[in-house]
């Protein structure tokens, strides 16, 4: 058994929980917070809650621990942090800022002999492998990726900072037509404002002004300014009863050519569509924590991304079965 | 520059020369056939096209040799054969004898201490990656694979073998209210009929029964029984005009559950749309060629599939790059 522990009990933790329950060949063993222990209850029976402090007391007790805060703050500190006592999984996924993260992070691993795979989750993470594969087997083509429909926690806070708006979600939407042309294989330039639609669910504070805040959203630059944009005005309780779900998804495709003279199209497209962002994320970390612990049985230190580890590392059936099952 | 050799001159042969003229990183240096090699006219200048009988004074001119012959009588023999010699890459796509063939090969290849990659292309290769990676990530959950719509060689030459037929293409056709019903999430059983349907492009010889040869390929055991069957007679100028095309295509997909009751739903999907097959199939082959250079580079040797791969050994680009653009 693989024995796994969890640093940060928010949504991810929540998630590590549940894939760690159908994965036969694992144990949860320990869920670490910066919080006070006993305010978090989790829903696993007969595990403890330990504060994050005290950590280093369970080096020989864990063989993978899964980091499970944001990347703006928490990982850059913890993952290099941990990777001193621990093998470990995060999701690190501020795509511009990974260079400087898998070296803090591969510093810190090979120095204690740890495996610590960094950017594990859907995006960065399969969509990553899929994009790697495809340019790989075909050279000669055009990378797409489409997300949604699902929330953006980000666009989302840029809402809910704007004066006047109490609260608010924000999905982004992937357009049909955009989707279509680019399976079509004719590998259209599209615009920021032709590949997604902006969708905002907005509840005003009393007395708000509603034009003046939907104005201020269209208008923002980076975040909505390129993109179609809608607003809805609704109440706190349409919020929380209809916008609450964490679905989420997206689409990888490759438009690309083959044939001596490139004369002929070859289109290789992977899609999600997960009705819980969290739990697919963390059921990813959670095959990769199997891959973690496996290279560090060989004797492999350091940081390594999902491009580095082979397929079968995930799967806990021998390779002999997977060959003869699913290869 | 990995030094490219290639065995046996037909259309995976043809799709490997396409394959490496678009290879920034390769170059072929020799084309052996089995037949008269005066008779054999390839696409490249200045390669030579060699007789199979001299492939063993090619042994330090080429870094991986890339066999093209057939599954049912060539592979089994040419793949332990020539690992005995040379690094080497093959497509061996009867699923059921894989572990066989692994088995063989690998003796061969351990001993001489080369890399051998079996079984690389699309199926198996790139879905079986897939379906790898999906049930590492979702164990709970349902495979479903659906090929084409494309021309399946088997099925057409079991046709050509009924008596009073001239010539025929058939296709297998995936059909959408399944694929629609699998995307759902609801993970429908599926009988093999409901899955795909085929349809068939017959010319008859001079004063043949039609009537008869439908029967025959409509109640034919294994081929056609269990589907729905269409039956079309052309002229053979028909179909070479307008079913000479070698499309094919397909999708793998696992309809998986996520949550502490599994009660929300992740559907990962992988699919090809590919104008022609086999300069895709070799494109994948090319790609793996690259990976096995590299293996042996690093000391490794054995058989090997595309489940023992890392994703980052395909590209040609360093994995710093690969890290900072495609993650």
């Amino acid at each position: 058994m693989t024995r796994i522990g969890i640093m940060g009990y928010g949504n991810l933790g929540r998630g590590i929980e549940c894939a760690v329950k159908y994965a036969p060949d694992m144990e949860l063993v320990a869920v670490f917070t910066r919080r006070d222990p006993a305010t978090v209850t989790i829903q696993t029976e007969n595990v403890p809650v330990v504060s994050a402090n005290e950590a280093d007391a369970w080096t020989d007790k864990i063989d993978v621990l899964l980091l499970c805060g944001g990347s703006a703050t928490d990982l850059p500190e913890q993952t290099p942090q941990y990777a001193k006592l621990f093998n470990v999984i995060d999701s690190f996924d501020t795509h511009a800022r990974i260079p400087e993260h898998f070296s803090n992070v591969d510093a810190a691993a090979g120095e204690s002999g740890h495996v610590a795979i960094i950017s594990v989750g859907w995006d960065p993470g399969m969509f990553s492998l899929n994009r790697v594969y495809a340019n790989a087997v075909l050279p000669e083509g055009k990378d797409y990726t489409f997300w949604g429909k699902g929330v953006s926690q980000g666009h989302s806070d840029a809402i809910r900072r704007i004066e006047g708006v109490k609260n608010a979600k924000q999905y982004t939407i992937p357009i049909d037509a955009a989707l279509d042309a680019v399976r079509s294989g004719k590998q259209p330039e599209l615009s920021t404002r032709e590949k997604h639609l902006r969708e905002c669910f907005v509840v005003l504070e009393d007395g708000a002004d509603a034009a003046k805040v939907e104005e201020k959203i269209k208008t923002m630059p980076n975040y909505f300014a390129d993109y179609d944009t809608t607003v809805h005005f609704i109440s706190e309780e349409e919020l929380l009863r209809d916008h609450s779900g964490m679905a989420h998804g997206g689409f990888v495709i490759r438009s690309g050519k083959t044939g001596m003279h490139l004369e002929n199209n070859a289109v290789i497209e992977y899609s999600l569509k997960l009705d819980s962002n969290p739990e697919f994320t963390t059921s990813v970390l959670i095959a990769y924590a199997r891959a973690a612990k496996r290279l560090y049985d060989e004797g492999i230190k350091g940081a390594k991304t999902v491009l580095d580890i082979p397929p079968a590392y995930l799967s806990e059936r021998p390779d002999a079965e997977l060959r003869a099952a699913l290869l």
